[in-house]
Protein backbone atom coordinates (compact mmCIF):
# COMPACT_ATOMS: atom_id res chain seq x y z
CA UNK A 1 0.00 0.00 0.00
CA UNK A 2 0.97 3.55 -0.63
CA UNK A 3 0.23 6.20 1.27
CA UNK A 4 -0.35 9.96 -0.26
CA UNK A 5 3.25 11.17 0.52
CA UNK A 6 2.62 13.96 2.66
CA UNK A 7 0.72 11.74 4.71
CA UNK A 8 3.69 9.23 4.51
CA UNK A 9 5.83 11.98 6.01
CA UNK A 10 3.87 13.46 8.79
CA UNK A 11 3.73 9.40 9.81
CA UNK A 12 7.41 9.68 9.66
CA UNK A 13 7.73 12.81 11.62
CA UNK A 14 5.59 11.36 14.42
CA UNK A 15 7.30 8.30 14.55
CA UNK A 16 10.30 10.04 15.66
CA UNK A 17 8.93 11.11 18.55
CA UNK A 18 9.39 9.22 22.15
CA UNK A 19 6.64 6.28 22.76
CA UNK A 20 4.96 6.82 19.45
CA UNK A 21 4.84 3.40 17.63
CA UNK A 22 3.73 2.85 14.06
CA UNK A 23 -0.09 2.39 14.93
CA UNK A 24 0.00 5.69 17.47
CA UNK A 25 1.31 7.59 14.48
CA UNK A 26 -1.36 6.53 11.77
CA UNK A 27 -4.04 7.34 14.44
CA UNK A 28 -2.50 10.80 15.26
CA UNK A 29 -1.89 11.40 11.50
CA UNK A 30 -5.80 10.43 10.63
CA UNK A 31 -6.84 12.64 13.54
CA UNK A 32 -4.38 15.55 12.25
CA UNK A 33 -5.75 15.28 8.59
CA UNK A 34 -8.99 16.32 10.15
CA UNK A 35 -8.70 19.25 12.20
CA UNK A 36 -9.93 22.29 10.67
CA UNK A 37 -6.78 23.74 9.07
CA UNK A 38 -6.60 26.19 11.31
CA UNK A 39 -6.08 23.63 14.03
CA UNK A 40 -3.42 22.09 12.72
CA UNK A 41 -1.35 25.43 11.83
CA UNK A 42 -1.80 26.23 15.73
CA UNK A 43 -0.33 22.52 16.58
CA UNK A 44 1.93 23.40 13.69
CA UNK A 45 2.90 26.93 15.07
CA UNK A 46 2.77 25.40 18.85
CA UNK A 47 5.94 23.44 18.04
CA UNK A 48 7.86 26.31 16.00
CA UNK A 49 6.74 29.14 18.77
CA UNK A 50 8.01 26.88 21.55
CA UNK A 51 11.37 25.58 19.82
CA UNK A 52 12.19 29.26 18.94
CA UNK A 53 11.26 31.15 22.15
CA UNK A 54 11.80 28.87 24.75
CA UNK A 55 15.69 28.32 26.12
CA UNK A 56 17.66 27.12 29.02
CA UNK A 57 17.24 29.68 31.60
CA UNK A 58 20.97 31.21 32.00
CA UNK A 59 21.26 31.16 35.75
CA UNK A 60 19.48 28.11 36.55
CA UNK A 61 18.85 25.88 33.04
CA UNK A 62 15.23 25.47 33.52
CA UNK A 63 13.09 26.38 30.61
CA UNK A 64 12.00 29.96 30.04
CA UNK A 65 11.03 32.26 27.37
CA UNK A 66 12.30 35.20 29.93
CA UNK A 67 15.88 35.93 30.92
CA UNK A 68 16.37 35.06 33.83
CA UNK A 69 13.49 32.75 33.99
CA UNK A 70 10.36 33.36 36.79
CA UNK A 71 11.86 31.07 38.86
CA UNK A 72 15.25 32.64 39.54
CA UNK A 73 13.47 36.80 39.59
CA UNK A 74 10.96 35.20 42.27
CA UNK A 75 11.84 37.36 45.15
CA UNK A 76 9.93 35.06 47.37
CA UNK A 77 12.06 32.00 47.45
CA UNK A 78 14.70 30.87 50.00
CA UNK A 79 17.89 31.36 48.15
CA UNK A 80 19.83 29.23 51.14
CA UNK A 81 18.66 26.22 49.75
CA UNK A 82 19.58 25.23 45.72
CA UNK A 83 18.27 21.69 44.89
CA UNK A 84 20.47 20.13 41.60
CA UNK A 85 18.01 18.56 39.46
CA UNK A 86 19.39 16.96 36.35
CA UNK A 87 16.12 17.28 33.76
CA UNK A 88 13.93 20.29 33.60
CA UNK A 89 11.01 17.93 33.77
CA UNK A 90 12.21 16.73 37.16
CA UNK A 91 12.10 20.51 38.10
CA UNK A 92 8.45 20.42 36.99
CA UNK A 93 7.80 17.54 39.30
CA UNK A 94 9.36 19.34 42.31
CA UNK A 95 7.69 22.45 41.49
CA UNK A 96 4.38 20.61 42.25
CA UNK A 97 5.54 19.66 46.07
CA UNK A 98 5.81 23.02 46.79
CA UNK A 99 9.72 23.32 47.27
CA UNK A 100 10.44 26.89 47.54
CA UNK A 101 13.98 26.80 47.20
CA UNK A 102 16.25 27.65 43.74
CA UNK A 103 17.46 25.09 41.30
CA UNK A 104 20.63 24.27 39.12
CA UNK A 105 19.47 22.08 36.16
CA UNK A 106 22.16 20.04 34.76
CA UNK A 107 20.18 19.39 31.72
CA UNK A 108 22.63 16.36 30.62
CA UNK A 109 21.53 13.00 30.91
CA UNK A 110 23.88 11.20 32.56
CA UNK A 111 24.21 7.48 31.76
CA UNK A 112 27.15 5.01 32.40
CA UNK A 113 26.21 2.09 30.58
CA UNK A 114 26.17 4.81 27.37
CA UNK A 115 29.77 5.94 28.28
CA UNK A 116 28.72 9.22 30.11
CA UNK A 117 31.36 10.57 31.81
CA UNK A 118 31.05 12.37 34.99
CA UNK A 119 34.09 14.53 33.68
CA UNK A 120 31.46 15.91 31.17
CA UNK A 121 29.32 17.11 33.59
CA UNK A 122 29.64 20.92 33.44
CA UNK A 123 30.36 21.96 37.12
CA UNK A 124 31.92 25.32 36.47
CA UNK A 125 28.48 27.09 36.05
CA UNK A 126 27.60 25.08 39.24
CA UNK A 127 30.75 25.88 41.76
CA UNK A 128 30.67 29.76 40.20
CA UNK A 129 26.89 29.67 41.65
CA UNK A 130 27.52 28.27 44.70
CA UNK A 131 30.82 30.36 45.10
CA UNK A 132 28.66 34.05 44.81
CA UNK A 133 27.59 33.05 48.45
CA UNK A 134 24.05 33.20 49.80
CA UNK A 135 23.35 29.45 49.65
CA UNK A 136 23.83 27.24 52.80
CA UNK A 137 22.33 24.11 51.76
CA UNK A 138 22.71 21.99 47.75
CA UNK A 139 19.56 19.10 47.74
CA UNK A 140 20.58 16.56 45.28
CA UNK A 141 17.74 15.73 43.24
CA UNK A 142 18.89 13.36 41.64
CA UNK A 143 17.30 9.93 40.15
CA UNK A 144 17.29 7.16 43.00
CA UNK A 145 19.09 5.12 40.39
CA UNK A 146 23.09 3.88 39.72
CA UNK A 147 23.30 6.63 37.67
CA UNK A 148 21.91 9.11 39.87
CA UNK A 149 24.01 7.61 42.65
CA UNK A 150 27.51 8.00 41.20
CA UNK A 151 26.48 11.46 39.46
CA UNK A 152 25.41 12.38 43.05
CA UNK A 153 28.48 11.40 45.43
CA UNK A 154 30.81 13.25 42.87
CA UNK A 155 28.74 16.72 42.60
CA UNK A 156 28.27 15.99 46.73
CA UNK A 157 32.58 15.86 46.70
CA UNK A 158 32.43 19.26 45.09
CA UNK A 159 30.10 21.03 46.54
CA UNK A 160 31.57 20.03 49.88
CA UNK A 161 34.76 21.81 49.04
CA UNK A 162 32.82 25.13 49.40
CA UNK A 163 32.09 24.37 52.76
CA UNK A 164 28.11 24.02 51.88
CA UNK A 165 25.73 21.36 53.39
CA UNK A 166 24.66 18.52 51.03
CA UNK A 167 21.34 16.55 51.63
CA UNK A 168 19.87 14.18 49.39
CA UNK A 169 16.18 13.18 48.67
CA UNK A 170 15.15 10.44 51.22
CA UNK A 171 14.93 6.99 49.85
CA UNK A 172 11.81 4.90 51.58
CA UNK A 173 9.00 3.61 50.52
CA UNK A 174 6.72 5.65 47.85
CA UNK A 175 3.28 6.74 49.39
CA UNK A 176 0.36 4.41 48.77
CA UNK A 177 2.86 1.49 47.91
CA UNK A 178 2.60 -1.94 49.45
CA UNK A 179 5.49 -3.22 51.45
CA UNK A 180 5.08 -6.85 50.71
CA UNK A 181 5.88 -5.78 46.96
CA UNK A 182 8.69 -2.96 47.62
CA UNK A 183 12.44 -4.22 46.43
CA UNK A 184 14.88 -5.23 49.58
CA UNK A 185 16.88 -2.33 48.96
CA UNK A 186 14.39 0.31 48.87
CA UNK A 187 12.49 -1.22 52.29
CA UNK A 188 16.46 -1.94 53.92
CA UNK A 189 16.44 1.94 53.15
CA UNK A 190 13.05 3.06 54.47
CA UNK A 191 13.95 0.66 58.18
CA UNK A 192 17.49 2.96 58.50
CA UNK A 193 15.54 5.91 58.12
CA UNK A 194 12.75 5.36 59.99
CA UNK A 195 11.31 8.40 62.06
CA UNK A 196 9.88 9.18 65.13
CA UNK A 197 6.00 8.58 65.31
CA UNK B 1 4.63 26.46 38.51
CA UNK B 2 4.42 28.41 35.76
CA UNK B 3 6.08 27.38 32.56
CA UNK B 4 7.09 29.43 29.50
CA UNK B 5 4.29 30.24 27.81
CA UNK B 6 5.39 28.75 24.53
CA UNK B 7 5.83 25.15 26.12
CA UNK B 8 2.36 25.50 27.62
CA UNK B 9 1.03 26.25 25.01
CA UNK B 10 2.94 23.12 22.64
CA UNK B 11 2.03 20.79 25.75
CA UNK B 12 -1.90 22.13 25.17
CA UNK B 13 -1.65 21.60 21.87
CA UNK B 14 -0.48 18.35 22.24
CA UNK B 15 -2.97 17.09 24.79
CA UNK B 16 -5.59 17.73 22.31
CA UNK B 17 -4.20 14.15 20.16
CA UNK B 18 -5.90 10.96 21.01
CA UNK B 19 -4.71 8.97 23.31
CA UNK B 20 -1.69 11.89 24.45
CA UNK B 21 -1.86 12.41 28.43
CA UNK B 22 -0.64 14.95 30.69
CA UNK B 23 2.22 13.08 31.22
CA UNK B 24 2.79 12.04 27.52
CA UNK B 25 2.16 15.64 26.29
CA UNK B 26 5.31 16.77 28.52
CA UNK B 27 7.98 14.09 27.59
CA UNK B 28 6.97 14.69 24.14
CA UNK B 29 6.74 18.92 24.64
CA UNK B 30 10.22 18.42 25.95
CA UNK B 31 11.71 16.15 23.09
CA UNK B 32 10.81 18.71 20.73
CA UNK B 33 12.39 21.54 22.49
CA UNK B 34 15.43 19.20 22.77
CA UNK B 35 15.32 18.81 18.49
CA UNK B 36 17.36 20.76 16.21
CA UNK B 37 15.54 23.66 14.28
CA UNK B 38 15.80 22.05 11.20
CA UNK B 39 14.52 19.42 12.53
CA UNK B 40 11.27 21.16 15.07
CA UNK B 41 10.61 22.69 11.81
CA UNK B 42 10.34 19.52 9.36
CA UNK B 43 7.84 18.15 11.78
CA UNK B 44 5.57 21.15 12.10
CA UNK B 45 6.14 21.85 8.32
CA UNK B 46 4.99 17.66 7.54
CA UNK B 47 1.66 18.67 9.89
CA UNK B 48 0.93 21.45 7.58
CA UNK B 49 1.79 20.10 4.08
CA UNK B 50 -0.34 16.97 5.04
CA UNK B 51 -3.64 19.10 5.77
CA UNK B 52 -3.04 21.27 2.88
CA UNK B 53 -1.92 19.00 0.14
CA UNK B 54 -4.39 15.44 1.18
CA UNK B 55 -7.50 15.23 0.65
CA UNK B 56 -10.60 12.28 0.41
CA UNK B 57 -10.47 10.57 -3.27
CA UNK B 58 -13.53 12.04 -4.56
CA UNK B 59 -14.25 8.56 -6.03
CA UNK B 60 -13.81 6.25 -3.08
CA UNK B 61 -12.96 8.78 -0.41
CA UNK B 62 -9.64 7.36 0.21
CA UNK B 63 -6.67 9.87 1.42
CA UNK B 64 -4.90 10.87 -1.63
CA UNK B 65 -2.90 14.06 -2.65
CA UNK B 66 -3.69 13.13 -6.67
CA UNK B 67 -7.10 13.01 -8.52
CA UNK B 68 -8.32 10.11 -8.33
CA UNK B 69 -6.27 8.43 -5.98
CA UNK B 70 -3.72 6.00 -6.69
CA UNK B 71 -5.78 3.22 -5.80
CA UNK B 72 -8.70 4.16 -8.55
CA UNK B 73 -6.51 4.28 -11.09
CA UNK B 74 -4.44 1.22 -10.49
CA UNK B 75 -5.89 -0.91 -13.87
CA UNK B 76 -4.35 -3.88 -12.23
CA UNK B 77 -7.50 -4.23 -9.55
CA UNK B 78 -10.74 -6.43 -9.90
CA UNK B 79 -13.30 -3.63 -10.88
CA UNK B 80 -15.99 -5.98 -9.88
CA UNK B 81 -14.83 -6.21 -6.38
CA UNK B 82 -16.03 -3.09 -4.22
CA UNK B 83 -15.62 -2.87 -0.31
CA UNK B 84 -16.92 -0.58 1.84
CA UNK B 85 -14.83 0.56 4.38
CA UNK B 86 -15.70 3.19 7.63
CA UNK B 87 -12.64 4.96 7.47
CA UNK B 88 -9.55 5.68 5.74
CA UNK B 89 -6.99 3.53 8.53
CA UNK B 90 -9.59 0.54 8.04
CA UNK B 91 -8.60 0.82 4.34
CA UNK B 92 -5.09 0.61 4.78
CA UNK B 93 -5.28 -2.20 7.34
CA UNK B 94 -7.32 -4.10 4.57
CA UNK B 95 -4.95 -3.08 1.95
CA UNK B 96 -1.93 -4.89 3.82
CA UNK B 97 -4.08 -7.71 3.29
CA UNK B 98 -3.56 -8.05 -0.45
CA UNK B 99 -6.95 -6.89 -1.20
CA UNK B 100 -6.98 -6.27 -4.41
CA UNK B 101 -9.97 -4.54 -4.84
CA UNK B 102 -11.67 -1.45 -5.29
CA UNK B 103 -13.06 0.69 -1.94
CA UNK B 104 -15.79 2.79 -1.20
CA UNK B 105 -14.92 4.73 1.94
CA UNK B 106 -17.57 6.31 4.22
CA UNK B 107 -15.23 8.91 5.80
CA UNK B 108 -18.50 9.25 8.79
CA UNK B 109 -18.15 8.03 11.66
CA UNK B 110 -21.20 6.13 13.03
CA UNK B 111 -22.16 5.59 16.29
CA UNK B 112 -25.55 4.98 17.41
CA UNK B 113 -25.03 5.86 20.86
CA UNK B 114 -23.49 9.38 20.30
CA UNK B 115 -27.10 9.09 18.14
CA UNK B 116 -25.50 9.14 14.65
CA UNK B 117 -28.67 8.04 12.19
CA UNK B 118 -28.03 5.47 9.35
CA UNK B 119 -29.54 8.16 7.29
CA UNK B 120 -27.26 10.90 7.76
CA UNK B 121 -24.97 8.37 6.04
CA UNK B 122 -24.50 9.75 2.14
CA UNK B 123 -25.40 6.48 0.30
CA UNK B 124 -25.97 8.57 -2.69
CA UNK B 125 -22.53 8.49 -4.26
CA UNK B 126 -22.30 4.65 -2.91
CA UNK B 127 -25.67 4.26 -5.21
CA UNK B 128 -23.87 6.03 -8.18
CA UNK B 129 -21.25 3.93 -8.09
CA UNK B 130 -22.66 0.58 -8.23
CA UNK B 131 -25.14 1.88 -10.39
CA UNK B 132 -22.20 2.38 -13.09
CA UNK B 133 -22.06 -0.92 -13.68
CA UNK B 134 -19.38 -3.54 -13.47
CA UNK B 135 -19.58 -4.08 -9.71
CA UNK B 136 -20.12 -7.58 -8.99
CA UNK B 137 -19.59 -8.05 -5.36
CA UNK B 138 -19.75 -5.65 -2.40
CA UNK B 139 -17.76 -6.67 0.67
CA UNK B 140 -18.99 -5.43 3.50
CA UNK B 141 -15.91 -4.59 5.53
CA UNK B 142 -17.69 -2.52 8.60
CA UNK B 143 -16.44 -3.17 12.10
CA UNK B 144 -17.64 -6.15 14.00
CA UNK B 145 -19.62 -4.33 16.58
CA UNK B 146 -23.23 -3.01 17.18
CA UNK B 147 -22.79 -0.10 15.10
CA UNK B 148 -21.19 -2.35 12.07
CA UNK B 149 -23.80 -4.58 12.22
CA UNK B 150 -26.79 -1.88 11.98
CA UNK B 151 -24.89 0.13 9.22
CA UNK B 152 -24.46 -3.02 7.24
CA UNK B 153 -27.78 -4.03 7.83
CA UNK B 154 -28.91 -0.67 5.85
CA UNK B 155 -26.19 -0.43 3.52
CA UNK B 156 -26.96 -4.27 2.02
CA UNK B 157 -30.62 -3.42 1.89
CA UNK B 158 -29.65 -0.51 -0.45
CA UNK B 159 -26.95 -2.16 -2.37
CA UNK B 160 -29.46 -5.13 -3.19
CA UNK B 161 -31.58 -3.04 -5.29
CA UNK B 162 -29.07 -3.41 -7.92
CA UNK B 163 -28.69 -6.53 -7.77
CA UNK B 164 -25.49 -6.97 -7.08
CA UNK B 165 -24.01 -9.41 -4.24
CA UNK B 166 -23.41 -8.38 -1.02
CA UNK B 167 -20.81 -9.93 1.32
CA UNK B 168 -19.52 -9.13 4.69
CA UNK B 169 -16.41 -10.37 6.36
CA UNK B 170 -16.27 -13.39 8.35
CA UNK B 171 -16.66 -13.75 11.87
CA UNK B 172 -14.55 -16.11 13.94
CA UNK B 173 -11.70 -17.15 16.06
CA UNK B 174 -8.94 -14.26 16.18
CA UNK B 175 -5.67 -16.28 14.57
CA UNK B 176 -3.31 -16.40 17.40
CA UNK B 177 -6.37 -16.44 19.83
CA UNK B 178 -7.17 -18.86 22.56
CA UNK B 179 -10.66 -20.46 22.36
CA UNK B 180 -10.77 -20.65 26.43
CA UNK B 181 -11.09 -16.95 26.27
CA UNK B 182 -13.18 -15.97 23.08
CA UNK B 183 -16.17 -14.88 24.16
CA UNK B 184 -19.45 -16.82 23.40
CA UNK B 185 -20.83 -14.65 20.59
CA UNK B 186 -18.21 -15.18 18.64
CA UNK B 187 -17.09 -18.82 19.71
CA UNK B 188 -20.37 -19.36 18.31
CA UNK B 189 -19.83 -17.29 14.82
CA UNK B 190 -16.47 -19.30 14.66
CA UNK B 191 -18.85 -22.92 14.87
CA UNK B 192 -21.34 -21.50 12.60
CA UNK B 193 -18.89 -20.63 10.01
CA UNK B 194 -16.44 -23.54 10.37
CA UNK B 195 -15.06 -24.55 6.84
CA UNK B 196 -14.01 -28.19 6.03
CA UNK B 197 -10.51 -29.16 6.88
Amino acid sequence: MKLAQPLQTLIDELLKLPTIGPKSAQRLAMFILKLSDDEAKQLALSIIEAKRKVFPCPLCGYLTEINPCSICTDYRRDDTLLCIAEEVSDVMAIEKTGFNGRYFVLNKNFNLLKGTDVEEIDVQALQERIAKGGVEEVVLALNPDIDGEVLSRYLARIIARHGVKVTRLAHGLPVGGDIEFTDEITLKKAIEGRKEF
